[in-house]
């Protein structure tokens, strides 16, 4: 049987063209018979690549923890909705004609959240999105669209997508040094406010960065732009609370995001904290904000208020479901269980010696960065620079933690020379540093 | 049991809360059991709901014949895949650590693709986005990176995400005119393109408008531009082939969507002719203008070319599965047979003194919108000013559109007094009105 361009293929076929970055790497073909019709080929083609990815999928999803995705989750009970072509078109709250929908389960979810957050019904707007990213695009078009003079303010450490926003959006962006933690600086973050004093500021607050799970000061933000003269109709504040923007709420003492301050605006990811088949995200905004939206963009006869129009619909039926079953409850005890076996990992790495430092309320672990590529992709670990991080989900159990550890001591003595491990002290803190200078 | 906010809540609470034009619509409500632990309640309120909601999915399901989507699939073969959380993070040609992905599926099916609109795989990028808005979104992006000072040009029969896309993006926008049929009128385009000669141009071309399925007719628009002196280096061409990019190639004489014509990208989505269960899309573009927009992005430390980061990698494999199974041959019988079910319907509607307008190599049939928004909402009908349209998708037979007719036949004439029915003639041309004065 051959494939469209004429090669043998029944397993995939190995291809490296590379232009640029662009890199054709291992693919499963499509495979056209030369019959008309679909035969016994075809299957056993399609048979053998699905069994083999699965068996990969096992192996892959049993060696991960270096993405704040939770594994952990059974949507059994919802498998025979797979079939329907659900779709939620548009606004959740403007019901539309095409009824194949699961608006009802959406809207549940975003009072659930509004209620976490502390906003009224009648206050909040959001939506179900395709993920973090989706969420920060609307947050920040919101702000630009309050304040189509303002100036995009977010620290170095923010998600990509933050920056990706101000250039689609054409904002002017204003980079904001960090701590050691991660956390944004708050005495760089005035020295550049004042120096653009004249023009409204749109403010990206992280509630737990990607690579380091700091999350940024909100009280000290909002009190910086007061002592700097902003009043609150001149800023706009998008929280990127892609993680712990829903673990947070459960841990006693964290700082609390709430639309009680005044922020604009905040996003979570589903698939991380809760868990879900594929990415999706939960954006809620007030009402008048998403009015100011909605007026602009009636003017071109389009009531909808999202970024992506036709909306996946079975994702607010997998958060409606996991939400029911675990509570306020359960998400306390699996953030609670979370935080303890990252504390646990943080001594183990630093009894053998190992750079590590943990933040306060955060689930991520900064660690050296494994010299051994082969290791790194095992574990699938996400790098930066010098280090790596470890997040412990709920998937990632404390067997799973000591298994890593014990291959990590045995394999790490062979990495390096003399020398020893790389200073990691302008990342972590000399203080969780152990090269040879500082431990 | 409880809900959250202290109602008693079985079935869904039934709320109307309008602010603007947000309405609170019957909600599934997420219930917090007073005990610690999930409890049998919670489970049977889950269940309840779940089947009534399959009910309810059901039901919709049969009687939909207004949207594009294509409702007739079964991936049975790839529920034990559900549970695992797949993820594409960013490019689907640069590798990352994150090892639950797909990319082999994604790089498999946009090959395909790549080959149905004629480009070499050392020549082009892509990616599977979240549907056709997604597409579109990234189109314009890639037109206004290469062209910075671009004006957007596009019909006013544009999907909405278009003009969306130029209100994000901060790009002139400029409307053209369409002719009755609903393509765009190039001697309209014409004129607005002379008097703004001196910048680059960015053109939507609609191959399918949502409303009325017209195709713009993609070489009048390039003579159109080299006309007025516009070289190839002066304009970025964007196709936005939602539904019909997919199924003109099937269409023997139908004019061709193809890369060795000077177009910049073509997008497409996957929900509506595949068929999927969630809504997907794929979206082409040439190597070297992703470059355009990867450079820059770089410059800002990511690597990511799309618009969403995280994206969901089952739907890669729904692609995949479709393909194979069904293979160009099968596509071709089944566009051949909703041009012809279409056809079908458009007599049916003549021979009943109904308006009626169906475009040449097109499934969607434009008709007098129904006064009666029960019938509206039970058929999903989309409508506009007067009209609204059936698509004739493969899922809809004719014993589907039947029962349609039937029903439309038997209650039309109590929407109407003496006066009949309203003129059509400005949306679908006299020769095809049934009004009193054309019929």
């Amino acid at each position: 049987m051959l494939g469209q361009n004429g090669k043998l293929g029944y397993a995939g076929v190995e291809r490296a063209i590379v232009i640029e970055k662009k890199v054709h790497t291992r693919c499963f073909e499509v495979m056209e018979s030369d019959d008309d019709k679909f035969t016994g080929d075809n299957k056993c083609y399609m048979d053998s690549i699905l069994a083999m990815y699965r068996e990969n999928l096992i192996d892959r999803t049993k060696h991960h923890i270096g993405y704040c995705f939770n594994l952990d989750f059974d949507y059994g009970a919802l498998a025979n909705l797979q079939h329907f072509s659900i779709n939620n078109l548009g606004d959740p709250f403007i019901e539309s004609n095409y009824g194949v929908h699961s608006r009802q389960f959406e809207v549940g979810v975003l009072d659930w959240f509004a209620n976490l957050w502390e906003i009224e019904r009648s206050d909040y707007w959001g939506y179900i999105t395709n993920g973090g990213t989706e969420g920060n695009l609307h947050g920040i078009l919101l702000g630009r669209e309050v304040l189509p003079d303002g100036v995009l303010y977010t620290s170095q450490d923010s998600h990509y997508s933050i920056f990706k926003a101000a250039r689609m959006y054409r904002i002017e962006c204003v980079k904001v040094d960090t701590l050691i933690s991660g956390e944004i600086d708050c005495s760089d973050f005035k020295t550049k406010l004042l120096s653009n004093k004249d023009k409204p500021a749109i403010i990206n607050v992280n509630i737990g960065t990607t690579m380091k799970g700091a999350v940024d000061d909100l009280d000290l933000v909002i009190k910086t732009l007061e002592e700097c003269g902003f009043t609150s109709d001149k800023f706009y504040i998008h929280c990127d609370g892609a993680l712990f923007g829903l673990m947070m709420p459960f841990i006693k003492h964290a700082p609390k995001v709430t639309f009680k301050k005044p922020i604009g605006s905040v996003s979570v990811s589903g698939h991380k904290f809760l868990g879900c088949p594929m990415p999706c995200g939960v954006q809620i905004t007030r009402t008048n904000h998403i009015n100011v939206l909605s007026k602009n963009i009636e003017y071109i006869a389009s009531r909808d208020a999202t970024i992506t129009g036709s909306r996946n619909g079975h994702t607010p039926i997998f958060l409606w479901y996991t939400l029911n079953m675990k509570g306020y409850k359960g998400f306390q005890e699996e953030v609670q269980n979370c935080l303890r076996n990252a504390q646990y990992l943080r001594d183990r790495l630093r009894d053998a010696g190992i750079s590590a430092m943990l933040n306060e309320l955060s689930n991520t672990v900064v660690i050296e960065r494994p010299a051994d590529e082969k290791f790194v992709r095992k574990w699938q670990l996400a790098c930066q620079e010098n280090f790596a991080h470890v997040v412990v989900m709920p998937h990632v159990t404390i067997e799973k933690l000591d298994e890593f550890m014990n291959e990590f001591v045995e394999k790490r003595p062979s990495w390096y020379d003399q020398d020893g491990p790389p200073c990691l002290a302008s990342n972590v803190g000399s203080e969780n540093c152990a090269c040879a200078m500082h431990k």
